[in-house]
């Protein structure tokens, strides 16, 4: 289509490139955090791997506010990717770039909008939770006093975090766990929100039933009189016509 | 009736033998978990208590999957029906079937639909409580560095976890105590969410009586205004005659 | 009124007294419990005052009972009364009564359903609270391994559970005390559910104005319309006259 | 405008001093704090500081309820800037003030309901968040058996306290602390109760679009019928005008 703007045309031709960029760099994030043993020459490609898929990041960025008719906005829109993109500290977020797989999956499931926030919030929950157990493992393993020393334990931290039970078994006690474990805490009220909301839209739709029930025979009416009124002009330009 | 599928029927008629399979089942897992000092004999007969209501299950699976029309569709739908008959480690999830209770229960009580899903939250988090205390304290009892030793300790930790309090004073210790505790902390969330759910239901709909009378009201006028151009139409038909 | 059966009549009649007999109760139960080095004397004069107000709320049921037109319905429907007045565990649930209290006070306040909503969950929160205080503290006090000594301690405890917060600083140990705290884990889910949907159906209604802005046009054009039409059918009938 | 009240008129003329009162309050509140090391001269300074900005919300207050139309019922309406301004115990309530901040911001931005909800819940939970980290430490810090020593812990408890989380590896013991946690988890359930709420609102307006949808067309129906029933008539008053 000639009308499509040539941001929209980078970021499709984009899209799948910066997948596959994001699913090298959970490889080259993940590894080296579960298995603490990897040889170095290893350690060093996967270096090498994430370093090549934060080029591509900062590339699409780039090109974007390139791209930008208004810069300005562009730039206040986006601050949070370019903050992505240039903290290394940050540097997990990129991961959530994995969630355009899911709207792969829901452009192909189709489906009702209800129908799609459930796959997103499964989809993003789980991703939520993997990146952030790999998080606070790599920031908290052999701290002074820490208690999450395992992926195990990380994981199961991260659950008992996003549910706000809060056993307190395991909790960080680093500066950055911490900053993790907000992250975590503030996912999980939207995720208690989100599961609520749609529940209460769905039965909510469902006793509005019998009201919508009312209103559409209302509009039968409607339909009725209409015709009935065209019918009597009919019967009137008749009897106009007979006089 | 004629019209009734095959599998309809088969449904129809396995439904009262598989509930009972299902509270035979439920006798053959607890019991042993509550009182693990019974004698080997009786620990033997319940074991083939336990089989057989696995049997019943497994043939309930394969017979909808030979009378299924669309075999592919139905393994899909069913996945979860598979695994739970498949894996041991799901099989306290055959307990779940105890729910077709609840369906007679509310089919007697009939009433609104807020008040069916009232009883179900209350059944099925009294059953999924009851089932988790069981699976926890068998996980757990007798672990190293296990803090859940008795039916009373579950039961309490099942309450603090699936409220999402988590007050720390019990928690699970083992791989399967931790997949059993994130299933409860799931339904916590969940329950949350069917109790905000259902009051913001009632609450909204109270609220929005007022414009619903309303409403009414314009129902009421568009009749009005229906007889009244009926009357006319006759008044005009007369005038037509007359001339 | 004539109508008022003679169930209303009583339950109108008993009201305050039995609400004075809740009053009396609430002091008789928790001065001992806050003072227990309270002399013997005072002690054994509450626990008659005590026994007094439970003679009242017994009276009360049984004339109740005795004056339903369906005592077999009124017998299930009020099971919930018959436990409290029967089972000495459950006499601190005798102090909902003062439940009654908070509906005067909506009485005199008049206000939208919303409002009153708010009165409710603020009052019985705070009953519910410093009765769960009052019981846990009786509950657990000098038992072996409890962390709940004072009233304070108490009081904390409740608020920590009925937010779910529950940092497993102060916890029961006794099946008593246990019972105590599913009950205000119950409460705190409801509290949560009530506050959420709360702001839920006022937010909804505001963002429904605009839309309601849309319909209340709807209802001025039909009866701008049934004008219109009365006009007509008074020309038709001059027209008819007129020949 | 003349129509505009003596006290509209106060409110309006105030609102910045007192803004900056707050913030001033905010600087004096906090530094020594944030500092307990601070030069005596700085802290006797501060104390200055804060002092001058209670005399005008002192005087604020004294001011409105002279120019008050009905000094009772605003004084029962204001009960609690009373308290703040009389407690010194509630003076950290006094940072509330900077809530104003959020009200500007919001009249800048413009934009629908839902997105100024999201402003103030962010803006309100952030303040609330700094002001209860620092009136816990202030009331914590040194106290036999305490357990929040920094700012960080601090804020990590504020944090695990709003969001419901609660581990228990911090937690208050004074009953200062007890009190502040108080607040902060009522704020909590508030900020859950908000978050599930705006969402709740979103899902319900998308999925009764189509709804709104169905009654548009309604009411293109009945624009439809007027202007037919409009046409009718002046036929009408042509063939009275013929005959």
């Amino acid at each position: 289509m000639s009308t499509e703007s040539r941001v929209d045309r980078w970021e499709r031709r984009a899209e799948w490139p910066l997948t596959v960029a994001a699913l090298l760099f959970l490889i080259a994030y993940a590894w080296p955090i579960l298995d603490p043993e990897l040889p170095s020459g290893v350690r060093h490609a996967l270096g090498l791997v994430a370093w090549a898929a934060w080029a591509l990041f900062a590339v699409d960025y780039v090109v974007r506010l390139a791209l930008a008719t208004n810069r300005g906005k562009f730039f206040f829109r986006n601050i949070f990717d370019l903050l992505v993109v240039a903290l290394p500290l940050l540097r997990p977020l990129r991961l959530l770039r994995l969630v355009t797989l899911l709207h792969v999956l829901n452009r192909h499931a189709g489906g009702s909008l209800r129908g799609r926030v459930v796959v997103y919030v499964a989809g993003a929950a789980s991703l939520i939770l993997f990146v952030a157990s790999l998080a606070i493992l790599d920031a908290e393993r052999g701290r002074e006093g820490a208690n999450i020393e395992s992926f195990g334990d990380a994981l199961w931290w991260a659950l008992t975090t996003v549910t706000t039970v809060g056993y307190g078994d395991r909790f960080p006690v680093t500066g950055t766990g911490r900053a993790i474990a907000a992250g975590l805490m503030l996912s999980g009220i939207a995720l208690i929100g989100v599961v609520t909301a749609t529940f209460a839209s769905w039965l909510i739709e469902k006793v509005q039933e019998v009201e919508d029930a009312a209103q559409t025979a209302t509009r039968r009416d409607i339909e009725a009189l209409t015709e009935q009124v065209a019918e009597l002009r009919r019967a009137l330009q008749s009897t106009a016509a007979r006089q």
